[in-house]
């Protein structure tokens, strides 16, 4: 398959780069420093990019941010910002591929162990967490031709525990490459409309 | 109790202010057509209007709107509306009321069956209604003074099937009194963190 990784230089990126090109697939990296720049937060570099590619048998995305923060220091502009990246962003992605993809494709996006566990600092990113799981549970039956579309929701990650750790207490680590086979899953898989945790 | 009520004349809000004052509360009614006007999509409107009233032991909101529309035609923009106004109107006002309410006081929020349940042309309201959820369960154990949070969660209303019974085959639809009723025991109860469903 030929596969357009959003964030393929990331922890997540990267393993699932890997782990996809060791299966035979092609992958075809975008981000905001390829060429064409992919900007997560930017419509029309989300077109000009995925349009960009040859045919492309699934899109894959691995990149969204949120800002940790106590929730009373937490603004409506701390919120629109998790909101506009992670979610959107990984929404307007979607949303171009489907016009995009042939029969049988498929959409993976990435959520987040905090759509579910509140801690400390997270609010935002429960937030836009959720609010992708939510698109993907409500865009699954609605996609054409076969599309397929799953989020991926790992725990903090055992690559990150150095800046992450003091906000996820007593939640279990995932190694990188445990979340990039979920990415596996989904892809080659015939799952549509699931949450593919990975704790 | 002395309550400010976002969204008082919509078909919940009225339904909520006439139950709240028949338990012999005090309801200060605020929206964009109240003196000062509450705008859930003003940050410094909401700031004004909350900060207008006299000492207030709980706030609650039965207003947001999100644009129904079949999922091809829903563009990044449509999702940053639903968003914008549903989801971060309300995180706006209860991220203000936390400053405002006394030790005790609650904040009630509204979510829908949607969060949860796909329906043709619902997918912006199933996204901001999930971003609301994972909001109040994230705030809620990180709210001072005891503050409580919740979100009410209805089907579609009875009232409202002229319209929306197309989006809704199959949903059972729900009374405004018992929506209003789900208020009455958000606010007069002792839950916290949770999403109180009318279906």
């Amino acid at each position: 398959m030929h596969i357009a990784l959003i964030g393929a230089t990331g922890t997540i990126g990267t393993a699932v780069n890997r782990q996809l090109k060791d299966r035979g697939h092609t992958v075809s990296a975008l981000s905001r420093s390829t060429n064409p720049a992919l900007s997560i937060e930017d419509h029309a570099s989300i077109v000009n990019a995925l349009e960009s590619l040859e045919q492309i048998d699934a899109v894959a995305v691995a990149s969204g941010s949120t800002p940790f923060k106590p929730l009373p220091e937490l603004s409506r502009t701390d919120f629109a910002a998790a909101l506009g990246n992670k979610a959107l962003g990984q929404i307007d992605i979607a949303q171009t591929a489907v016009s995009i993809l042939p029969e049988g494709g498929s959409i993976t996006l990435i959520s987040g162990i905090l759509a579910n566990v509140p801690v400390t600092q997270g609010t935002t990113a429960s937030v836009a967490n959720a609010a992708i799981e939510a698109y993907v549970r409500s865009a699954a039956g609605l996609l054409p031709r076969g599309i397929r579309i799953n989020a991926i929701s790992p725990s903090v990650l055992t690559e990150s525990l150095d800046g992450y750790a003091p906000f996820f207490p007593g939640i279990s680590p995932v190694d990188a490459d445990d979340v990039a086979a979920a990415y596996v899953r989904s892809i080659e898989g015939a799952e549509t409309g699931q949450v593919i945790t990975v704790l």
